[in-house]
C-alpha cells in the first residue's frame, strides 16, 4: 500500500504594500517533527527564507514540499505560505495599479490643485493639475503603480481620484457671485 | 401508476413601471389542447385575465393550475406568468423606492435648484432645494415611491440623486473670483 500524503499546511504571510512594492526577504521559524532511521521522531526548528518578489499579489503561494511533520508511513505535508496584503493607509491596489483618493475643497477642484504623494519607496511625487477636477476625474500617473512580477522594470499606473468637499452652506452674496461667475 | 404531471410552462409578463405603480389588468390569449370524454384532443383558445396589483415586483409569479395541454395519463402543466419590469426612462426601482437622477450644472448645485418630476400616475411634483447639492446628495421625498403590495395606501420613498456637470474649463478671472468667493 502506498503511503498517504498528509494534507497541505497553509499559513498566511502578511506583507505590507511597501514590501510587495520593493520586494523583501521574510525569515520564518518553523517547528516540526523529524524521524530518525529507527522511526523515532524528535522536534526540530528550522528557519525558512522566503524571497517575496516585487509585485507579488495577495494569494501568491510559496510551497515547501514535505516540510510537515515526519511520521511512519505518511509522506510529510507540504508547507504552503499564502501572501496576504496588509491594508495601507494611503494606497489601495487594483491589479497592477495603485489608487489613491485625495480629499480636496471645491475651490481647489475648480482653481487648480497640486497633488503631493510619497511613493511606496519613499520618493516625493508632485503632480500639478490645472484642469477642472470633477467628481469622476481621475489623474493617471504612468509607471507609478506596482511592479509587474514578470518584468519588474515595468510598472502599473498610479490613479489619483478626488473626493471634492462642497461647502455646507453659502450666503446669498456667495450665491449671487457664483451665478455671475459661472453663468453659461 | 399515478399519472405524471407535465412540467410548468413559464411566460414572462412584461409590465411598465406605470402599470406596476397603478396596477393593471392584462388579458392573455392562450391556445391549448383539451381532451373530450373519449380522450380525443381538440385545440381551444382561452382568455386569461390577470390582475396586476399595485406594487408588484419583477419575479412575482401568477400560476394557473393545469392550464397546459390535456393528454391521456398526464396531469396538464401549470401555466405560470412571471412579472417582468420594463426599463423606464426616468425612474429606476430599488425595492419599494423609486430613484431618479437629475443632471444639473455646478451653478445650480451651489445656488439652489428646483426639481420638477412627473410621477408615474401623471402628477407634477415640484421640489425646491436650497441646500448646497454635493455629489452624494440625495433628496428623499417620502411616500412618492412604489405602493407596497400588502398595503397599497403605504408607499416607498422617491430618492432624487444628482449628476453635477462641472464646467470643462474656467478662465483665470473665473478662478480668481471663485477663490475669493469660496475662501475659507
Amino acid at each position: 500500500q502506498a503511503p498517504r500524503k498528509a494534507a497541505n499546511i497553509e499559513n498566511r504571510l502578511p506583507c505590507s504594500l511597501e514590501e510587495l512594492y520593493k520586494g523583501t526577504t521574510k525569515k520564518m521559524k518553523i517547528s516540526r517533527e523529524i524521524a530518525d532511521a529507527s522511526g523515532k521522531t524528535l522536534p526540530v526548528e528550522e528557519i525558512l527564507t522566503i524571497e517575496v518578489k516585487p509585485g507579488w499579489k495577495k494569494g501568491t503561494k510559496i510551497t515547501y514540499p514535505e516540510k510537515g511533520n515526519e511520521q511512519p508511513n505518511v509522506i510529510p505535508a507540504d508547507l504552503v505560505f499564502v501572501i496576504d496584503e496588509k491594508p495601507h493607509n494611503v494606497f489601495t491596489r487594483d491589479g497592477n495599479d495603485l489608487v489613491v483618493t485625495q480629499k480636496i475643497s471645491l475651490a481647489e477642484a475648480l482653481t487648480g490643485y497640486n497633488v503631493r504623494i510619497t511613493t511606496l519607496d519613499g520618493r516625493a511625487l508632485n503632480i500639478s493639475i490645472n484642469n477642472v477636477i470633477h467628481p469622476n476625474y481621475e489623474e493617471i500617473v504612468p509607471k507609478e503603480g506596482m511592479p509587474i512580477p514578470k518584468d519588474p522594470s515595468k510598472k502599473g499606473n498610479l490613479r489619483i481620484k478626488f473626493n471634492i468637499k462642497f461647502p455646507t452652506r453659502l450666503t446669498s452674496e456667495q450665491k449671487v457671485g457664483i451665478k455671475k461667475l459661472l453663468a453659461p
